[in-house]
């Protein structure tokens, strides 16, 4: 596997977190060769919070995340690559239940403090039995350093691991954070996992509308190719180490948390943009002049979403009418006469037609090297968003289409 | 331009139809060598119906056609190809009433009776005085045998001409329809045009209802790539030429009308899938058991719109774990458990999970050929649709993002 052209130059080099410990092991679930299997321990007193697949056919892990996030404690997180355990049907509940048993008797918790993750082939039944065999030893050989293997252990299609770490500024709080994702997982689909921890001392209430306020902008203002996993799952722990309790968004403490942790995921959830199946250049997208910021958001995921728009990329070519095109579908508020667009800082349109002074060289400079800016000003009212996609290529048909013939 | 290897053995043979002439010339607008300008003249007494692109960045002439629309009268149309003058500003307004107003001029009517298309390039202004020297000789050319050439002058990236014929069941009546269409318009986007005409005396009002009702099940159930187009016109025209005016849709003459219309419609919208960019298959998505009609639709439509769905088929590939992702993400009324889903005749997935006797080799075969059957049930309801698209490779990348490098 060729690792992406846009992938970090070095990746970043994660500290021991107190109160998280992990280690991962070769179960054989599909892979042979590398470790398929990871073990999170959480020292007592963990809170947690999630964010999960909007798809109504969620994989079975995301339903028994889902069911026990309400008490939010969390004491251990299994996470394998390999099989997805999505449209397994009573079997996939079965194997759940099975895997979260299993972790909690070698952990030494309760079922529902068990947190699971499954990416990889779905339809494929998951068999549970493959955990019963390693989970006691992984249990036991759980250290804490052990984050650039976490990161690797959850990778499928992915070219490279995705970590990320952070200091809360003022503050020896620390926040790491592993990722995977790569817009669609041989031989089935994207799936996006995400795990943070922090050390801080945050109920999970509070973690949990800073875990959604943050998704918002980061995993969910990316798009590689429009389509949705069943399995997107993102996990944020926080182990109470650090500090006195914060059980209120009013805390003043809050502010420099949140902006440490939005670095996380922004971080991240570019790492896996960046690792887009076939992508070849980075691309951010800025609306502003939109209605509101939700008109905004869609517009620009229209645009980020087009093929069209993401195979010229791949072309370097300034294709603003194909813009233009993606904005009309949007089917939210806009006034043809009003837009302008701009590649990097070139304006090639301006109130409803092609810049006058508009030079096709220099918009065609804007298109090289692999970084694009595209922005849209709708000139309507206050609303702005921005997203990140990667282009459209043949390597990605190839990828998505060509592994069985 | 290689011809797609999905278009028809043989194209259909329009006979002449009363009340209608054409002519078509090469007025130099983009392409060189070849008629880019196509003028049609209805008798007295035709009226007309259309249906135009939901895009909120609409080309000029769909803006013209749509104001002249409830007059309801029409004596000519004019479509150009190689450019669509959208986003255009006043220029593109201009340049739409200089049009109408030329033609009205050649052919003895008012420029609210003038239709007009345009379809290329955007961005780029429409130099209506390339029409000025043409539109009289076009008008003393007409005939009423070109269906072919005015299938073939408005053609951009198509690979074929596109026409259709259907005679009314026990009657004299003819409808004759062509159109172009062929996903994404190089070098801009995809546009859709079609313009029918008919014969029957048919009021205004009975015409748009008809027209609405079929373009729902045509060229409203096709995709290409989910791109819209700026400039999406149908048409359809009558002539009024034989039998007493049907001025009610309760008339009893409307069902085998209304069945004709139908066919060629469906015939027309098929051969625009079947030209679709880089297609190598033809995919019919039905869907069955959804809560109404309409989320059927929306749930057949993504899976036909799915990057990854698409990809599997150009690769022969069975992919139902691919389907499953699309249902999901539609975000309509799904149960997960209750889904199965067949590739040919071969069930892969039923209850929520592989069908326990589903041959992969089988359903491989299903793969095989250009005609590939995709069929879903919700067993939740009675809504059901069908939807047309073609499969994704890497000649539909090559062709909307090589063409500059």
């Amino acid at each position: 596997m060729k690792v992406s052209p846009l992938a970090p130059k070095e990746f970043a080099t994660l500290q021991a977190l107190e109160g998280v410990k992990m280690q991962t092991v070769e179960a054989g679930i599909k892979y042979s060769g590398r470790d398929d299997v990871l073990l999170m321990m959480f020292d007592e007193g963990t809170s947690v919070a999630g964010v999960f697949t909007k798809s109504k056919c969620a994989s079975a892990p995301v339903d028994h995340c889902k069911q026990i996030l309400s008490k939010g404690v969390a004491k251990a997180l299994v996470v394998n690559s390999g099989n997805a355990n999505a449209f397994t049907g009573v079997k996939g509940a079965s194997a759940t239940r099975d895997t979260a048993f299993m972790a909690a008797k070698a952990v030494g918790c309760e079922a529902d403090e068990v947190y699971l993750a499954s990416t990889g082939v779905i339809g494929e039944p998951l068999d549970a039995s493959k955990f019963d065999g390693v989970m006691q030893g992984l249990a036991q050989a759980c250290e804490s350093d052990n984050w650039f293997k976490a990161a690797s252990a959850i990778m499928t299609t992915d070219t490279y691991p995705k970590l990320a770490s952070r200091t809360v500024e003022n503050s020896d709080i620390l926040i790491n954070g592993i990722a995977k994702g790569s817009g669609m997982i041989m031989p089935d689909m994207a799936t996006m996992l995400s795990f943070i921890v922090t050390d801080a001392n945050i109920s999970k209430d509070v973690l949990q509308a800073l875990l959604s306020q943050h998704t918002e902008t980061s995993f969910n203002s990316i798009s590689v190719d429009s389509d949705t996993s069943t399995s997107d799952t993102v996990l944020l722990f926080a182990t109470g180490k650090k500090g006195e309790a914060i059980t209120s968004l009013d805390d003043d403490r809050i502010a420099s948390f949140s902006q440490a942790l939005n670095e996380v995921m922004h971080d991240l959830s570019m790492q896996i943009v960046r690792d887009g199946e076939g992508a070849s250049k980075h691309v951010q997208i800025d609306v502003t002049g939109a209605v509101s910021d939700i008109s905004a958001k869609k517009i620009a995921l229209s645009i980020a979403n087009s093929p069209l728009v993401k195979t010229a990329i791949a072309g370097e070519d300034a294709n603003w009418g194909r813009v233009v095109m993606a904005i009309g579908k949007a089917g939210e508020e806009a006034d043809r006469d009003k837009i302008a667009i701009w590649f990097g800082d070139v304006r090639v349109a301006v109130s409803g037609e092609r810049d006058p002074d508009y030079s096709e060289e220099e918009a065609s400079l804007a298109m090289k090297g692999d970084e694009i800016f595209l922005k849209v000003d709708l000139n309507l009212g206050n609303g702005e968003a921005r997203v990140w996609t990667c282009d459209l290529t043949k390597e990605y048909v190839a990828i998505n289409g060509d592994y069985r013939s």
